[in-house]
């Protein structure tokens, strides 16, 4: 039998993840591997970082494999058309170019650059995920959102990520509603401020939803105001994209049993037209193999 | 000589346009033709409006040309799935088969029901004309509005408009901004009426440009109101879908010389990423034609 895999690349703000996946989209588990990067990393950390995660991905590739190539997902904004990144949280690696050093890295393993590299942003990579293997599998038009420590997405139309004029559409945190942006108000973060502000007394996201469910108002205002704004973002998304499902993940998502359906409702309510107040809002069907799995339908797909 | 040609509909709330128009998007003259519709039309009203158009249109088809068949834009929502419509502003012809009934009418002239009919809203298809010969001719993501007596618009990504689950993608006007849909603000008799409101004595867009350009300031604050409530949707739009470009036509839009770049302006002023400030905003380059040229774009291209 000979499979065809490809070597994933997952790189966030805080770490580099490498693995191989198969054309089913299985994470070979033997080959996932992890750096750190952080707010500080310098493009030297992560020629470093590439080149260890990479080469020890490809040790588990088995001999007479198909390689179909590398994909990567990275922290937003890229440039794809030069393959080079601006990711909001590690200003020190603007302009880096990812796909040529990963390229290159993964060239010196294979003795060959014969192959296919593909970068999107992270939540352009979770999308096309969720639409493969996840909660939007056979939608036509769908939309991921993650609601964590940021806020960020991607859309898949038709079996294929929409990456607009540079590959980044996607973007929903940096929707603005009212005088803010979505990730301003809504992320776990923000949430934490607003109801700190307001005379709670926790410290995280996790003591957020601890102490809604203990009967805390204040925490509870806060993940409904979270909901809301995301709703209404996630409403507008619809209406200018008219999406069948919208999946929804994220740390900050499961701060309470009802998130999903609290973010639903607030959609419904408001959205103006039939199509959009039908959108499906569900939970992520996606474990946290995601955004690997994304990363490596890029070239799979 | 064999030419392409294709018969175009395009169907609004006070009138059905039809013409021919061949593979190089140019309209048969002497086939255009028009009946009106209205607010209070039937679904006997259409089938009869119709019958008279397309007729009218195809006796302009020569022998030996090679018909593509039916591209139809149309007041939205629509339902692909099924060809119906919902317009806003014609609650009479609400679930009316719009494609089937096009087909039939043009199958009765000519003899046979062999080709296409393909419906989309008339926000998408001005989009795919403007992709296809106007202003957004060589983008990779580009969007068109409309702004005039309602606001709507269509999105086209890598030549191909984006219709989602349903067809309606594009419907910019019933997006939220604050406790208003974009159109509720931003068209021109929403301007007018903000405008009277506070003062102003006159009655239309028009008297509105004419009393701008004047020095009239309450007339030119309705006019800016209006392009800034614009522009934070393209914001919104462009984060969302990373636009290369964004082209602005409909008659509110020529209210005043400047009325472009003031959306512009607002777009860059609200929008927080860099991709989404550099989207170009330009004025529509397409002529009064350009629906039936993005209907017939639908089986032409």
């Amino acid at each position: 039998m000979s499979a065809r895999l490809a070597l994933a690349l997952d790189l966030g703000g805080t770490k580099l993840d490498a693995a191989l996946v198969t054309g089913a989209g299985e994470v070979i588990a033997a080959s996932r591997n992890r750096r750190p990067t952080g707010r500080s990393a310098t493009p030297a950390d992560l020629d470093e970082a590439l080149a260890g995660t990479i080469a020890q991905a490809l040790e588990q590739l088995p001999a007479g494999a198909e390689f179909a190539g590398v994909g990567i997902g990275s922290a937003g904004p890229i440039d794809r058309a030069d393959g080079a990144i601006y990711p909001v949280n590690m200003p020190g690696v603007h302009g880096f170019g990812l796909t040529g050093a990963a390229r290159g890295a993964a060239a010196r393993v294979l003795g060959s650059d014969d192959f296919p590299v593909r970068l999107r942003h992270d939540g352009g990579c979770l999308a096309l995920a969720e639409s493969w293997l996840g909660a939007a599998a056979g939608a036509r038009a769908s939309l991921s959102i993650v609601v964590s420590t940021g806020v960020g997405g991607g859309i898949v139309v038709d079996g294929a990520p929409i990456g607009g004029a540079s590959g980044n559409a996607g973007h929903l945190g940096q929707l603005v509603v009212g005088d803010s942006t979505l990730e301003e108000i809504a992320s776990g973060p923000s949430s934490v401020v607003w109801a700190r502000s307001r005379g709670w007394a926790g410290e995280t996201g996790e003591d957020l939803g601890r102490a809604a469910a203990a009967g805390d108002r204040t925490a509870r205002a806060a993940i409904q105001r979270s909901a809301r704004a995301v709703g209404l973002g996630l409403a507008n998304a619809s209406t200018l994209l008219d999406l069948d499902v919208i999946a929804i993940s994220g740390g900050f998502s499961r701060v309470s049993d009802d998130y999903v359906d609290l973010v639903g409702a607030a959609l419904r309510e408001s959205a103006v037209l039939p199509y959009a107040r039908a959108t499906r809002v569900v939970r992520s069907a996606l474990g946290d193999e995601g955004p690997l799995v994304g990363a490596a339908a890029l070239v799979l797909r």
